[in-house]
């Protein structure tokens, strides 16, 4: 399945982005004064191949939930069992995620990749897509405000990567599995953008490893306080890292690899709603560090992926920019958010939507009877 | 009316701020994590005196027209005749802020407070609010993608303010009280919270005026290229800036006779809308540099007024980031627009209703069962 999507993955379409610019001139506006929207109108035409292209809507977001076995070298002060716990209240529709994409019309999927104690809700029963596809999931059924679980355990949490490699090839590859067939199932019902969600406690130490890996930046510059640690842990934190970056010397041209020694199991299921995404030609939204982090990946499997990718805002994880300016990804929204779960990514949703807009509903000079200078 | 209204405008709610943080650090979230909005959602409950304070909906754009004298002067390639037809546009529904209001739900009121050419629309029939208070108008009608024209005309645009004022103090004074005016009628129809709109072929040569005035900077520092005017004409237009401050030099301690010199009429009727929501206490999103050069004035009537601004975005004009600097805000959104309308703003509205929705809907630590650190 990887294979595949990686193959669909295509350049963006010249000829639409063409006429995008060109529609962009005619509209009752000063030439270029929506800044970075025109920009991004004219490469979202590209990626669908149509001018003007479709409104990015409904928006779903899938939040991938997993542990770390990195977690035991207490990297964060936070409990691991406030995986599950948050997953349960994203279920409830009280994390900031549900308030927000209620906002934003957007439905949300929670997928358990990898949560390690149990849920305090009970979990539909599903096949366990380490060992068999789970069954397809009615996700035209997620109403916006109603959120569903997935059940897809890879595994219950990495391993700690200090000691060994966080996930074998195969569990790794089974996690990308999950977000391709997430992304998947997600456009088939509907869906005209995508956006990434994650939870995972000790999930910001893992994505530094990854930033570090496939950028060359040193584990200092990748690192970042998480969920706000302090002076002690955060010199700690860059010394796990640099620890699992020494042990495992990662190849960035193997981003399989790279997501098996030193990731998660929902970075690399973002790797693969990533692709998913792209292979579909639909336009994902990235959140934070996860997110973008689990760009760099996708963009190593298939570089061209990097067209579908809209960085929704710039965390204040320092690895959020580094991995943006790898990616040649300026962010909509810039605004301290380190939060993570998609909130920042559907803040800046509706800068999406009206960058799209303005090609459908605008009139042109022409067709409004305005004077041009 | 404007006394009344300065007299109107109080500080924060310090209670209502406090309980505001106390809120915030007990829901399910680390603290800190929603960066900006968290102090955002803070200064909202203290404008309210409440915790939490409304969300702001619905949101009611007003768009102030008006012409400029200095037109004559060559400060843009653009015919005046534009600023006309671009009314037109907006009340066909065709412009880049119909499109963004529908998309976020707003209403929209065109004010004609002096655009200098005749309207290609009939005008609705309406006292001169240069000499009568125009009969209410029954803005609850205003229905979202339906947008309103009021006609408010102080006089067919500006005198050009390199040969003489701009504005007598009682026309100033009339165009400030037609802001007032639209805020009160906008906030007794239900909205909850204002957004700065404008259109004026050369209105943001006054704009760097009144920035240039009320902070202090040269001419060449708040002036900007406007609809993106070339070398030479950026060049001269920096050179009517100044020729005008130095006619007048007007003096910010008075803030209606820098209005009056240097300024224009949508900018004096902005400075009424905002002083107007915040002497009610509801927020006000303000757009680009026109929105901004007219809180200076407001901030120099009232400065608690400043309580109530939003800065919605980070125009691209050089004047806009002097006077947030001055103002002490920083906009929620920067990607280089530089379209006014009301454009900018109403793509951060959601950033705005989301910050305090935050408030309304996310669960605490202890109602969701999730552990703290």
């Amino acid at each position: 399945m990887l294979e595949t999507t990686i193959a669909a993955v295509g350049p963006l379409d010249e000829p639409a982005m063409t006429a995008a610019r060109q529609l962009q001139a005619r509209l009752t506006k000063p030439a270029g004064s929506l800044g970075a929207l025109e920009e991004l109108s004219v490469r979202l035409a590209g990626l669908a191949g149509a001018c003007p292209p479709p409104l990015p809507t409904p928006a779903a977001v899938a939040i991938f939930a997993g542990d770390h076995g990195v977690h035991a070298q207490r990297v964060t002060p936070w409990p691991q069992e406030v995986t599950a716990q948050m997953v349960a209240n994203f279920l409830a529709g009280g994390a900031v995620v549900n308030a927000f994409a209620r906002q934003a019309g957007a439905t949300v999927t929670v997928v358990d990749v990898g949560v390690a104690t149990p849920l305090p809700v009970p979990e539909p029963t599903a096949p366990d897509a380490a060992t068999a596809p789970a069954e397809p999931v009615d996700h035209a059924a997620a109403a916006v405000g109603v959120p569903r679980l997935v059940a897809a355990t890879v595994r219950p949490g990495t391993r700690d990567m200090t000691v060994t490699a966080a996930l074998t090839r195969e569990e790794a590859g089974t996690a990308i599995e999950v977000g391709i067939r997430t992304a998947g199932e997600l456009v088939d019902a509907g869906a005209g953008i995508l956006v990434t969600g994650d939870m995972g406690i000790a999930n910001t130490t893992p994505a530094a490893a990854l930033i570090a890996a496939f950028t060359g930046v040193d584990a200092a510059e990748a690192t970042g306080r998480g969920t706000g640690v302090d002076d002690p842990t955060y010199q700690h934190k860059i010394e796990v890292v640099a620890a699992a970056l020494r042990r495992h010397s990662p190849d960035p041209t193997d981003p399989l690899g790279v997501l098996a020694t030193v990731g998660g199991l929902e970075h690399a299921a973002l790797t693969g709603l990533i692709l998913g995404a792209a292979a579909r030609r639909v336009p994902v939204l990235l959140d934070g560090v996860i997110a973008v982090s689990a760009a760099l990946a996708a963009a190593a499997f298939a570089p061209a992926a990097v067209g579908a990718m809209i960085a929704g805002h710039r965390s204040a994880e320092p690895g959020a920019t580094v991995a943006l300016r790898r990616l040649g990804l300026t962010p909509l929204i810039d605004l301290g958010l380190r939060l993570g779960e998609g909130t920042g990514a559907l803040l800046a949703l509706p800068v999406v939507t009206g960058a799209v807009r303005v090609l459908h509903e605008v009139a042109t000079f022409d067709s409004a009877g305005v004077a041009e200078k």
